[in-house]
């Protein structure tokens, strides 16, 4: 390996300067990505390794970070389940037949992953072929509570009704059905450990929506039985809870090497939290993308400096890159991580 | 005044049971105020002081609840600002002139809220006639960035790219913009309590968007000087910081006799760092409302526990009631916590 920085970080080691990676750094926001996008729709690029190789290969080539990350979606897995997912032109993902009772629960299969998404492994083991090495390569999935929540609204959601009112009104159908996503969800994340992912991070992206006392009863356990799962694969796992500043105990109490920090929170104060016994990944606005190039350099400095050079941080975004996000701020952050976190 | 415990409980002194009331009680879940609304366009209802009085008396008489906020829209005072808004059907407010650049604010006038926003100060004075002191009446506004928020995008949004930019690109245009707009609101609230109103809160609903240093350098003075500006007014005022856990410090810094809290902390935890020199309010999930009876009595009772009967707690959700919720869980939830906070 070429450049290990991303793994010794993950593993608390001492590293010469601070990894950094982007959520959604293979993206829209860059003219590459647009150029294949606009001759394929998204699915067709999930699942077409070559396709998704070039992408995830992309925003290595062009920004110099630390780490690939596979080009995929969370949701790649509803469809073994039995669960139809489409993407409709610019609504996001729909799902025909969300689940709602004991039978829609029922009928979901819990199937290997290498059966229903072997493109996701092939993608992975042609990127380690095409990566030489240069960084190393991180997979995903999403968590528990985030695909239960895509699962039952049937797509995107703004206040998780019909989620919350299985918990409060049904909740040994709200169990089962965690029980069989977290159990695809670790044969999901095992089979790319298996094909060659060199980490792995599960991203819970709408568990900000719940009450700390509902996290605990509702998700927790699902959460660390996949993590808890992962434990002896030897490879970092990463767990990211979006907006969920307010229950960071729980979230690492559910378990992974890496705790991922949204932008909400001071990332000094959310390490003390989650304890110096875990690396942390974050944690800059997406949107200081937008700003000035004198106004992206303080902040990472000012992130930089939260960390105090202790080991064990890796620079993120606290979410996504924003699909109009100017490129060159970008490589502007990443040089600026770099420059900066010089030890 | 028959019921003042909720004024009682703003001031930190004793009461018989725990006061509650609930954000958006006078709302579409309720019959009777869809009779009204199926007749009237919505800002129609907020300018016609007999109905803005008819639907905020709806919950008080039906729920049985201990204080009444006056019916109206956190954007009303746009108007007179020489913002133009209108409610488009299911997509919420449209801006057609949103505020982008330093001549955009230049245009934006401070005029007195009596002129801009008289029909606001009659239902005020109507409501406080037709209430005899029944419960007391709580008058309400957006906080700054909330206000700023959909000046600048524009209405509703999700990720506040436009604001983020001007605060990360133009700060001078951001922070003349947000003087503006604090003035008008001090004048606005301070024109509600002068018509009678006995609290009044401050809806800071989406500043949550917000990392914690932006919070500090571009919201901040603003939410702190119109609150500072509310001190000698003689009534108990409530700041309303909604998804902002991890900076209760900064948003208790900027103000407020009482903080609103939403559903993602625990209140306990909360009120600690707010410091027990405040009053808090909260924190019960909205979503709640959709459980079984038995849930939302474990749920209120657990809230009431973290309280522990410490003078300055007064009940309410951590958002606004959802349209489609059941009336009846309404009514068992107030007296859930009428029956369980009883000293």
């Amino acid at each position: 390996m070429f450049n290990d920085r991303f793994l010794k970080a993950c593993r608390r080691e001492e590293v010469d300067y601070t990894p950094v990676w982007l959520m959604r750094q293979a993206g829209r926001y860059m003219p590459e990505y647009m150029e294949i996008r606009n001759k394929s729709d998204f699915l067709t690029m999930c699942k077409t390794p070559e396709i998704a190789c070039e992408v995830t290969l992309q925003p290595v080539n062009r920004l110099g970070v630390d780490a690939a990350i596979l080009f995929a979606d969370i949701l790649l897995p509803l469809d073994g389940m039995g669960i139809n997912l489409a993407f409709a032109k610019n609504e996001g993902p729909v799902i025909s037949n969300p689940v709602r009772t004991a039978k829609d629960v029922e009928n979901i299969r819990v199937i290997d992953a290498e059966e229903a998404t072997p493109y996701v492994m092939e993608a992975i083991k042609l990127l380690r072929k095409e990566l030489e090495g240069r960084v190393p390569l991180i997979g995903f999935s999403g968590a528990p509570f985030t695909i239960a929540s895509y699962i039952i609204e049937g797509g995107g959601s703004k206040e998780y009704k019909n989620c919350k009112t299985m918990m409060f009104r049904a909740p040994e159908v709200w169990h089962s059905l965690m029980e069989k996503i977290s159990e695809v969800l670790l044969r999901y994340l095992k089979a790319q450990i298996k094909a060659g992912a060199q980490a792995v991070q599960m991203f819970d992206s709408w568990v900000g929506a719940l009450a700390p006392v509902d996290y605990a009863t509702y998700v927790l356990p699902y959460s660390k039985y996949v993590l808890d799962g992962l434990k002896d694969e030897g490879v970092p796992v990463i767990h990211f809870a979006n907006n969920a500043s307010s229950m960071l105990e729980l979230v690492a109490e559910a378990g992974g090497d890496v705790i991922g920090l949204d932008w909400r929170i001071n990332l000094d104060v959310a390490w003390k939290r989650i304890g110096y016994d875990r690396a942390v990944q974050g944690n800059l606005d997406p949107f200081t993308l937008f700003g000035t190039p004198k106004v992206i350099e303080e902040k990472v400095k000012r992130i930089l400096a939260m960390a105090e050079n202790r080991p064990g941080h890796i620079f993120n975004l606290g979410h996504g890159i924003n699909k109009e996000t100017p490129v060159e701020n970008v490589i502007a952050l990443v040089e600026a991580v770099h420059k900066y976190s010089r030890r």
